[in-house]
């Protein structure tokens, strides 16, 4: 699969007093870029979740290294490590297209779970679900190269 | 109803790039302050949400005075307006208690519901919250004298 | 001028227990939305602000209509109301695409200020911007007709 | 130094439609727990940035347990670890005092800088607030064992 980067512009109201995008927002962006991922594979959230198949953040760590500010233009890189039919991990680049700095670099870990939070095995319950996860995880494997 | 007001420090994620607090915050104050009043009146919305009662938010409007900085104490005065059996408003002020200045006054207005969002008679279906209700609002135009 | 409405997808962390879009993000919402019709009108806000222009919030008041849930389309269409070269307000109509109603309607009022914020008259110490303003504020009475 | 820990109840805007605290939020809990460590120590944040000293985080790692729900009361304990000179770190646990679980475990890391954000010796430029970090180093050794 071949998919093309989130990208879009900081928000006044993501700034702080330092007058940099505060990094609690970094969070939210890598989630903004996980389901934008996710609708390009095919797999909008809204049909997984319908479906009944949840997708809950296990762990997020994040290395800060340039600021964006106000407007910078950014485009997240994200692809998928780590998938087990369980778990899954992504690695996410938010590059600064404005500066042309790395801005972060992070990585979310995930599982998949029923409506009731209880661990799901995707081959069994959510085959097509499997089949284009276990691609991502042969792109992100194919990236490392 | 002998109720203290709501009272907080600014945090510093909800500062922006101007050195202020960032005006969308202060819906979200409001809010803490609504949840606050209303369970110091003995009615946690916790309870009031699992007896099957919604009070979705019909309309805000906000007039900013003076700002909040980073840290900065403030107290939220509210009081209950034109209760009427299926709606009713909020009047806040938001006072800086650090500089002594209003930062924001404001309105909101609330209608009951069902966990449907279909309209409810207070009275009929959850008469204790009338009467709770009813006090708040003689309260209200107590302190307009 | 001819500009074209602001537009995205609801955020999933837009959301709240509800399943809806918490009612303060509109705030946001909106501020995006003039940010994106400032760009549009040739008036980036990174440069107006740069030219020692600050444009603070006097108010805010928005009516909720029907909500956005996670993924809705919307589209927010705004108007500049009531200029008067120190002072102007900001009409927005916020529709939801995915279901094609009228989310929100909001207002929005400003001034112009220096960098210490103490008020500016806009035609002397900013011609090109009060033009700029003077055709947004023909455009908004041309629209009410 | 011993310092009671951070604790507030969760907010309703801070819920999700899962139905639970978004997990973005946790990064914000931890700087209003950071915040409030530094104030109890005698080091308030704003008198720090007053005099020039910046502390700003170079990453954050968070481990979600279990969830906070609304209104549910929390306490984050915080302790200083790997101080020397020119960074440290900080480790947290966010305990839901209403369930008695851990819900976030979480690491963020931190540099000093002048507001030029170059890098600052604290013991050299800073000497009392050095005194300050190395008696926390030493609480956190203490933790330890």
């Amino acid at each position: 699969m071949n998919i093309t980067p989130y990208t879009r512009h900081a928000y006044y109201y993501e700034t702080d007093k330092m007058g940099i995008v505060h990094h609690s927002n970094y969070v939210r962006i890598l989630e903004e870029a996980r389901v934008d991922l996710m609708a390009k594979a095919g797999l909008p959230f809204t049909e997984v979740e319908k479906a009944g198949l949840m997708i809950p953040v296990l762990s997020v760590s994040l290395d800060y290294k340039f600021p964006l500010r106000f407007d910078d233009e950014f485009e997240v890189r994200c692809r998928v490590t780590d998938f087990n039919g369980c778990k899954f991990s992504l690695k996410y680049e938010v590059w600064n297209l404005t500066t042309d700095k790395l801005t972060v670099s992070a990585t979310t870990s995930h599982c998949f779970t029923d409506d009731k939070l209880m661990p799901v095995r995707l081959k069994k319950k959510f085959p097509e679900i499997y089949e284009i996860f276990s691609q991502f995880a042969d792109d992100g494997k194919e990236d490392e190269k």
